[in-house]
């Protein structure tokens, strides 16, 4: 078949990548823009003191424009962290089990499994109240259909599965109990009541800038159950105390999520957003959905807009599909070994252009290969 | 007094920042020009997936770039870690002291008395077999000369203390310690025989690149000694089996620390770097000594390379010192205030001619004011 020409600015490709990702073009511009010297400043930032006004003013800006996107009540703190939200599946349990107590975890992917093994390896009881594994991870149950411990000192979930493509798109009721939400892969895409958890986190490298960071929005009641003696660095509190600067943080990481924090702002901010992703995953799923020959491996209600995953109906079709789609100018399509097939990961910077060209593409490949 | 006038390019300005700090403008433009599209990789090193083959490039090259650089020798693993320095100060303890075991601690500044601090979270013994507390840390011991627990699991030093302005510009001897160093803020500055160390590590954001990553060079039979149980993202075992990837790296530091290796190798490496060193801490050091209006703070076989550190008559004087050197074009000039007075943080970028302005500027300010 012959290539999909596409046209992108600076010969840029469609990159379909789970994350790092692609990132707003107008972003990197600025970015490419301040880095021999950042806004007058005589340096760049990726050469800035952490101790400088001009620094402070960068973080303290990223965080109050996050604060608006998404509505962050008074009694958050928001701090950028390091070691992504696999030090977190750790620093969770470290810092907000008390010792001996039993928490609940819901599994409905790669990274909650992680999150559970990361919490055995702390005394106290880490209930797995859901595994969707039997079904191979193409579902999450409703929030409130399950069977939460009563003696919970939290309730864990991750909101998408990047690796399955397995999206809850509705906030837990509000219960009493302490919910825990691991959003690295779905936060900013929707608009979400952030009253409604003790704690989202989520590492920066999908919808925020680049890997390096990860944040974390902590209700601020929860922090009086850290106990003393923790690594400062692992240590919600000092980091709360030290406005996350206890060292020197990822500056770069966090500059450039308050450009997409900005980017988001001027084009309409969460709800926006929600309504793009919403488009934009419709093309993929439509292309699917008219089709036997591409099967999507989550079930409908649950379906991610951020991480679309499909199968073809052999192995082989699959790799074809894969390289025939990189000849055209999208790359990084293929699904993780887990679940096979395809994914495509379309995350708030993700132009809609890219969705239209990979559906236009899955028709043109299954006419020629169904 | 009137402004010393400085031309450099893009309007920069000299950033005497003690890190993240001044980064090569060759490094800084390659950087920019990639960063809508690396390499006609069609997209930026910012948006690359990092289990792609043009990463996984990106990381071999600086690691086998820097191998060289050191002469790391083949029974060295060599990781990029996230957490900084900081974070490194627990990891050594959980990783590398067996359970109830001592180790050896040699405190010159302020970060090998946060090393202790953060040792003494831990079961077993941590000695301080010298801190030099009581001269407010203006020099370091030769290694030789201390008392050496003859039990130590390791002994554990800082070869820059970074706010101090304290070097130790020569290796342990090859004498049966596992000696293990912090070398933030003087790792490639200077030659170093890596063998005899049983680990280095360094936060990248002084000699290296952009802060958000932290390099770690271990022995590897040391590795033995890394207990089961530690959370994944703290275990220097689960680590090297990744080859720094269990989770997703910092990867723009990464990948600007290998642009920063390219530019040490195409700049005559790590002695040409030491020689430009000598040369340019000599023009700041010579202004200093040869006055009596400023007082170095490190005595003369300490004195780092990296940070001068130097007082002035009277405090007030000081502040007017870094505020009309701002005004001059040199900025991050002022001390931390456990020394007070100024510090210049001259890592291996920081351009020549910026010592000989600052030189120049110190001697017209004591003619002024002294």
């Amino acid at each position: 078949m012959s290539a999909t020409i596409t046209s992108q600015p600076y010969g840029r490709i469609y990159n379909f990548s789970a994350g790092p990702c692609t990132l707003p073009v107008e972003v990197l511009e600025e970015a490419r823009d301040s880095i021999m010297n950042w806004n007058g400043f005589g340096a760049s930032v990726l050469e800035m003191s952490h101790r400088s006004k001009a620094f402070e003013g960068i973080l303290d800006s990223a965080i109050a424009d996050l604060r608006e996107l998404m509505g962050i009540p008074a009694n958050y703190k928001v701090l950028f962290l390091q070691g992504g939200a696999s030090l977190q599946f750790s620093m969770i349990p470290m810092n907000l089990r008390p010792e001996g107590a039993s928490v609940d975890h819901i599994v409905t992917g790669a990274w909650g499994k992680k999150s559970v093994e990361a919490s055995n390896l702390y005394g106290g009881k880490t209930n797995v109240i859901y595994d969707a594994k039997e079904s191979n991870y193409n579902h999450a149950p409703a929030l409130t259909s399950l069977a939460i411990s009563p003696d919970n000192s939290y309730v864990y979930f991750t909101s998408n599965e990047t690796i399955q493509g397995v999206n809850y798109l509705a906030d837990p009721a509000n219960d009493g109990n302490v919910w825990i939400c691991d959003m690295s892969s779905d936060i900013l895409s929707r608009e979400v009541n952030v009253s409604r958890y003790g704690m989202i986190f989520a590492g920066v490298q999908k919808n925020m800038g680049p890997a390096g960071a990860v944040l974390a929005i902590i209700r601020e009641d929860l922090l009086e159950r850290v106990p003393s003696g923790l690594p400062p660095m692992l240590d919600y509190k000092v980091m709360v105390e030290n406005g996350s600067m206890y060292n020197t943080p990822p500056c770069w990481s966090i500059y450039m999520c308050g450009l997409v924090y900005k980017w988001m702002m001027r084009n309409g901010g969460v709800a926006a957003m929600e309504a793009k992703n919403e488009a934009k995953a419709k093309l993929i799923y439509d292309a699917i959905d008219n089709s036997s020959f591409y099967k999507g491996h989550a079930v409908a209600q649950n379906r991610s807009r951020m991480n679309i995953t499909f199968t073809l109906p052999t192995e082989d079709l699959g790799k074809k599909f894969v390289a025939e789609a990189k000849e055209a100018g999208m790359i990084e399509l293929n699904g993780h070994r887990s679940v096979g097939g395809c994914r495509a990961s379309v995350y708030n910077a993700f132009p809609v252009e890219g969705c239209q060209v990979l559906a236009d593409f899955m028709r043109s490949f299954e006419a020629a290969n169904g």
